[in-house]
């Protein structure tokens, strides 16, 4: 077993309410950070991006194999390659473009993750990160295309 | 309280001892994954690139202001503005090529994590994690164009 605890906590974040109109690609989310780790977003703001890791903390089930998005012209995957919540550990990890370090806090763009959610941790997205052209699967490059071309710039 | 289970466990990876010749550009690792959620490997190795997100269990330190790798030519920074281990929660986040997924796991190159480290969890690299130009601090760059010139290649 391992512990964690929350290092922040999203404030402003994705509506739990469906009929909510939000798009992470439109809104940003707000993260506070606890007055206790603050110190540790010193020079944070000289990146562009960031990865937020977090507890999907609403998230109860866990489902090994599932069909993406839960549609029929989909395959089925496996939880480790896809990025949906079912996960045996509920850990999130969303890569973000970060518009602003705050006293308390920071803010980003492209965030998915619910307001409460607890925060894990925060890390800087640099050269080790980027692959040029990962390869995925045909099922990754049809939903990818779907979204494209609905005009979802990128983060 | 946060509280997680291993997914499953790195079974050969950096040696603890220095002075070992090892490096992780290299050096393959392999994660054992446990049976119970190795159904959710299906359809991984469709993807060239995978995020190994794990517990740096040998980790004891939180230093929430370091100077990168200890190096008096470096400025102190934030450890959310750093990927070092001195974490609050000691969350290891690796990208890492994907070598091979057999029967009880997964053949990586690139993760930095000791035999023995339990994983958390696997999530696939996709397209939504591919930031071309990242903007990083002068420090980051400095430090990348000296491992970089020494010949290591990216992941």
């Amino acid at each position: 077993m391992i512990t964690l605890r929350p290092i922040g906590v999203v404030v402003e974040g994705m509506p739990v309410e469906k009929s909510v109109e939000w798009s992470r690609w439109r809104n940003t989310s707000f993260i506070e950070v606890y007055p206790e780790y603050r110190e540790g977003l010193r020079g944070l703001g000289e990146y562009s991006h960031v990865y937020v890791i977090y507890f999907m903390h609403l998230e109860r089930r866990v489902q090994l194999v599932i069909r993406p998005r839960g549609r029929s012209d989909m395959p089925e995957v496996g939880v480790f390659a896809f990025r949906g919540p079912t996960r045996p550990n509920p850990i999130g990890l969303t890569l973000c473009r970060l518009i602003e370090v705050t006293a308390d806090g920071l803010r980003v763009l492209g965030l998915d993750a619910f307001p409460g959610t607890p925060v894990l941790d925060i890390k800087p997205y640099d050269y080790y990160d980027v692959v040029e052209k990962p390869r995925v699967p045909e099922w990754f490059i049809r939903l990818w295309s779907e979204n494209h071309s609905s005009g979802h710039p990128m983060p």
